[in-house]
């Protein structure tokens, strides 16, 4: 069952888009939040956590989640490629994180985890990597307030799309319709303007996108060209 | 033997002043490092890496690293508190680290590690924690371009300079003396202008400045504030 | 195939009642295992294991099940929270255990870790966390003499039943139906008089009881309520 | 999908046999590698990987292979028995292997190292524990070139042929042809002259033979044995 | 420094006798603790905690002090033999230990997990395995409340004294010495009637016995030899 | 103390050679073998066993040794650069081991495993990277039959003698002398005729030799070179 504070996803399944801080400049991250909050921006940041170790490459935690946390309103949804969460998950919620998804990979105990996020009043994620059966996250499917399916190999660079992902979006929208879930179905992974359109129809309700909003025209310009494929504005 | 690229200290024995980026504010981290740039600067920027395993806390790794670069001609002073740093020296060295500083309670092969480092052609640094003895550190004494005295547990919060720091800090001092080793003696926690006169007077070369570098009246105030007590402008 | 020493379960599905002794006063083991021998006590003594790796904490091993063994004649269920249980299933075994219930979670080779305790002669056990998929003991379902559904998160406290987990012990009842299993179908956490007959009634053969049998009237009369409720005496 | 070197299997499904070289004498490993090629012999070496971790049984790696690539010019089929097998491809494929398999219990990241595999230009195997759902290799069964059935335990002593492991190619072998993939389905563990026809008749296109060949009258006596069954010369 | 609250040694260096819990009947923990209190008793009751990874054996955790505490009003003196022991500190200050002894080999962090002990107000022991060189806790002999030698391999059976430990003991006698240092110098392992007065002469402040103690003449009878030798009363 | 099977050492002080194996060609690995038995070839054969964890190389273990020790009657000189040695002790020894090193850096119970070696009726030996200090071998220095200084770092290839290794040989040389030790004092890495005299005079016992012995001509011819400016034959 879902918790309270999910509110039932509008008839029209508009679809959210979250660019991910890992495109963005580091060296001002304060503007670039300005840039994605507001009219026509952004509807939440996605902040892509690692650690070295359960992906190979380090990126950055708790300071950089409270720095944008300081100077930006948005939602700060939060994605821990980290080895066991749990230990870090009290930390994260108090840096200023709303949404925690975690791995299924990462935890023995991942019910436990989306748990421990709900109590510490955030909203809970659950996520699995791309050669990991769909059938690890049905257990959890009726506690999560999000799914994310990884359409890339989380923490490896230089990754495309990967084909078969289109159909796990089909089969989670299909799962969490069948018990009720207004759960989001966010995707993340070389999201472009080619295949946007085509995920939102496969159920995705939140779009992750790096390079495609991050261009040489900037991110305003990229979130447009996204919205205008889902056909919103 | 120290690498040729060690400059000889000149008789003087100024020290270098090294603010940890840890305590800037990071939305706006290109004019922090602004700041400290230039005249009546900092002289390098300590960038300190965690991985939320080798000690509790997750910092921030390669994509921040490569944000200042692009930004700051500033020696990027990186220490490295993560699990068999061996993984990822390569990584770092690319993101733009001039000095990376491995502990050696993370790998047990830390020989190997110094010698990666200056492979890579970057100045290589051993550290250590405050309950580790010195002499984990002597048998690469000789290889190393920096020695880092810790004077707190690294990746815990709120902590005070530990006392027993000064006396390794005049250990550490004589031995590197007694090779004629022209390495930095670096130390990292609870430098204030309490002590910093002393810490030098003991034979440091370069102090991490954390809070005392970043008051509220700014990176260049603080700074100033500890040369004035090191007798230097 | 279950072991020929799997007896053929009654037709009438009597219901096996299995205290752990983590909620007992381990000042007074003796006592509290006489207590639950006997006409109209438990039929096991169920023994929660926990390393503070698997799980968060750590309970007890092998001197405390070998001080039961010594004083009780009964059965002793055996539940290894423990990471790569086959490292200690003979030491376990040697201390006492009747049968041994292993998690799928923590280890890489549950075959072979359900053939070594067939080996040692005791009963063989396999369990899973909440949040873990019932496919993944399924390829071991013929081979064990018990599946454990882990009605709690093992090893955290203060929690309360799982409601799903009446539907995880109905699907797991089917399946070992359809292979003419004579396993036992264990139910463990937030078991109480309140949920004790529904958990007979999806197809559990013995449920183990911490706080509903441990209550201020003694375990004598915490096990009467239960067997009440399910019909028994 | 796979690769475009992947050959479609012939019509008449010709079994492959791939002795391991773990059950050759090593003091002679060239001239048993001799026996294995040309008219009659083997049509693949498969070489047994274990690291002491993952498996209790430390066998052998890198020289290994690279000696038996010297001198044979089979291809060399590489299962890798060890803990997190990415960061070991690029040497193994160095060291001479021609396909390499990896475990799904070893990685979080099976997709990823599946794609590694074809990034080196080599045959990218899946294999799993005969304790782990088939489910869980269903995710990449389109990207590998090989999936294994184990039907044994890998790395532990004395085991004989887990009759349920037939089933299980079975499975397999329909998943394979629903989604039209030419992979190679092998099978390795007791493998005899006894059951080889049945499971080349449940769809196995490659067995793994240890003991089976290397008997008291030679490894080609032992090749000629299990062809026959298979009525094929 | 020593905490205030470690009271100066007396002149004339009584020995303090601590049998180990690990040897008593633990089906009856509480006369077994009532044995040990009062008049001719033990000064304190040793704890010993394993966790079968640092070291092969699962003794007994939380719920076992806890009881412990709730009947005795003896010092629990609490030894941790678990990796990263920092990790449950918090719960056995919670349980009821009045000191906590950790081992340098199982943190990287000794400095940090000491001084967290004595933030939960317990007294702060260090202990080394007996193949550690005593420099290993040489840097935080200032800060602990006990040093504790072990004379035995901890965690495997059947061992005997070692007999180089007498010179370790009048090492760190002396280190603690130089230092005015009153922490406890604590010996465990195989300690004898005669060894006792050994160890005590060469500075050893508190014994653990375990054999010695629970003879079959009960424990009263086994700390009364113990005094005979070190002549007590 | 040693063992009653370490012979005093002859007062001429002749120097071992023991060619390391993973320098052969392990096609042929008997007739290596036998090249370097009898008259005027090694003293001992090295085994670098090696598990791609503890160093990040694997090169082989139990079945090469068994192979080895089947074809020759040379002393097997057992090199574990493996994890957590102790677990895998046994099996080395039931491989044909006559002796066995472990790391100091790869267990925290170095003083145990050199007991459970010779428990086994193996000759013990210990070693240490060479970023680790003397210190930590100090205390086993008693009871082990050789100690092996790495002259390089083990596992990682295409190194040069460590200039520094001969002052740690006179070291643990004049360590050994101290105790009044017969055992064997052995150099491993980079071992050539240009250094071979100085390593004896340091006070090495036994060379281990790798591509100094294989070269172009022969195994005989290098061994002789080395025996050459050892002014032995």
């Amino acid at each position: 069952m879902n918790s309270a504070s999910s509110p039932a996803r509008p008839p029209e399944r508009s679809v959210k888009l979250a660019p991910s801080l890992l495109s963005c400049d580091f060296s001002r991250l304060g503007e670039e939040l300005a840039v994605l909050g507001g009219e026509g921006g952004a509807d939440w940041a996605h902040v892509d956590v690692m650690d070295g170790l359960f992906v190979p490459n380090l990126s950055f935690g708790l300071p950089i989640l409270s720095a944008a946390r300081r100077v930006s309103p948005l939602f700060m949804d939060v994605h821990l490629m980290i080895e066991r969460p749990e230990r870090l998950l009290r930390d994260f919620a108090g840096a200023g994180a709303d949404g925690l998804t975690v791995h299924v990979e990462a935890t023995a105990h991942i019910h436990r985890a989306v748990g421990q996020i709900k109590e510490l009043g955030k909203r809970a994620g659950v996520t699995l990597n791309p050669g990991t059966p769909l059938e690890a996250v049905r257990p959890v499917l009726g506690d999560v307030d999000l799914v994310l399916v990884m359409s890339v190999n989380p923490g490896f660079g230089g990754q495309r799309f990967i084909p078969g992902s289109l159909e796990r979006v089909r089969t989670l929208r299909r799962w969490l319709d069948e018990i009720g879930s207004a759960a989001e179905l966010q995707v993340d992974g070389g999201v472009t303007p080619a295949n946007a359109r085509a995920l939102a129809d496969a159920g995705a309700s939140c779009l992750v996108a790096g390079s495609a909003v991050y261009g040489p025209d900037g991110a305003r310009a990229g979130l447009a060209r996204l919205r205008a494929v889902l056909g919103e504005n």
